[in-house]
């Protein structure tokens, strides 16, 4: 009997559930979780059972799947390679920023278990808990695997075929690389967003050059507005973890916008128009290049509400 | 009989057009624009007829709408003043920037005509020309009328009623006060997605941290990544003149955003991370309160491709 444990029975973990039960790639699914939503994850035919508590699941596991916030990813993993000292279980988690979940275990065990195997499944939704899980989050969703030197390639072999079990495509890099990246495409955009939203609450709490205090300017606002401002309704309880576990990244990468954005200040300050013009150009060319290279995947993947 | 003449026979005059028939606000509409154009814009019923030129079309309409770029729109409104220095026309333009277009004609005339009436149509789309144009484009859309001490009340109430015509909501504030509103909701998110993709083609040019060349960053990002980026595949030649026109005000509120980007990112570099979580949160709410006062527009407003 193969049996998957996965703690953390929410959108991220609920999903995998639900999708490895579709897929049938183990005989049996425990939980663990806080004990409503243990409940709830049960009643929504998510796991099979609860375990009684994180160490007795572990001992009935092949495979664990550490689901949980980033903050405390690292911690909770470290509780599972506690309880499984011999255990030849292969783990693996799904925290969004890898570097700081990797250097954590490292401070304290020194080396990695072989078992472990750092995952990030970009996918995610405004939603969450197991109400919102879904068999289909993973299906097309991109998987990045980012293996240390410890890392057995055995372990590895088994969570890249379980993750395209559930449909996705996986994609191995270094975790630094990872994070480089996630910071760019996700958490740079989340930032931007956020402090745009804060600017505008300002503003518009605050009267016009006029003097006279009008609606809220967003009122007025039209779908590029609502586009560019969605993800500043994303948790920000979950954000400032990930900002935090990423910080390095996401500082370098907001310098780097930063630079460019005085760049083009000065550009528009000192009349050089043709140079914006030619840096919209580019930027525009960018975009669509992207557009035509980029798979067009679920909604909610890297850069959706829960990454 | 009346008759209306649009100047620039595209998205934005002929979609005007075409709403103001169906409104059965004119007897007759006449179009000025380049010939290949025009004759484009009267296969598609848009207009009656062709003026043989600017002057022959202001001689004979009662009422002139100048929908032509931002760089040009005072320099067209200068020449049907010319042509129509006794005639009691109604005038007005459509331009993104009002501020500007009214300087512009107070250096050439003095004094703006009475007949003159700023207006900014808050919508647009992606594409452009008589082919995009649209009976409906207006309706439910928000149309600011920036009138100066020399506009006459009987322009204004008649330019008025023509949009409510056309089933727009019709706002009166001061052209200052608009221009802010445009750079704060409209001008600086185009800026940065502009900005933000320049960035990421940089990024993607180069190897990342690990040395190694990847696949475009973007290749693996989702739906935030595609909101926050929509924007930056709006027109360039376009937004060069919005940017040029609005200098100023883009260059405050980019001030704006720049000093609350460098305060987040002073707050993760101190680990400030509870502060942090607070500006988040003080942006998600923000999000959520105009999310909920500002009604749904229709697609490709004041933010959208063509502004």
């Amino acid at each position: 009997v193969k049996t998957l444990l996965v703690v953390g029975t929410g959108l991220i973990g609920g999903s995998f559930a639900l999708a490895a039960r579709r897929a049938r790639l183990f005989d049996r699914i425990l939980g663990v979780d806080g004990t409503e939503i243990l409940a709830h994850a049960q009643r929504l035919g998510i796991v099979d059972g609860a375990a009684d508590d994180l160490a007795a699941g572990v001992g009935q596991a092949d495979v664990v799947f550490v689901a949980v916030p980033p903050a405390v990813t690292a911690a909770v993993l470290a509780d599972v390679f506690r309880h499984a000292p011999a255990h030849p279980q292969v783990v693996f988690d799904g925290a969004s920023v890898k570097r700081a979940v990797i250097d954590e275990l490292h401070a304290r065990f020194g080396a990695l278990p072989s078992s472990f195997v750092p995952a990030h499944p970009m996918a995610g939704s405004e939603r969450h808990g197991p109400a919102a899980a879904s068999a289909d989050l993973y299906a097309g969703c991109h998987v990045f695997l980012t293996p240390e030197r410890e890392t057995g390639t055995d372990a590895l072999n088994c969570v890249r075929s379980i993750w395209e079990g559930v449909g996705a495509h996986v994609h191995e890099t270094g975790a630094d690389r990872h994070d480089e990246m996630v910071a760019v495409t996700s958490h740079l955009p989340h930032l931007v967003a956020y402090a745009y939203m804060a600017l505008i609450a300002d503003l518009s709490a605050a009267p016009g050059s006029d003097g006279v205090h009008t609606p809220p300017l967003a009122q007025y606002a039209g779908s590029g507005f609502r586009d560019f401002t969605r993800i500043a309704a994303s948790d920000p309880v979950l954000w400032r973890q990930i900002l935090e576990a990423n910080k390095e990244q996401v500082t370098t990468q907001l310098d780097g916008l930063a630079a460019r954005l005085a760049r083009i200040r000065e550009l528009l300050a000192s009349d050089r128009f043709d140079d914006v013009q030619a840096e919209l150009e580019r930027a525009r060319d960018a975009h669509a290049r992207f557009e035509h290279v980029r798979p067009s995947g679920p909604r909610g993947s890297v850069t959706g509400g829960q990454p």
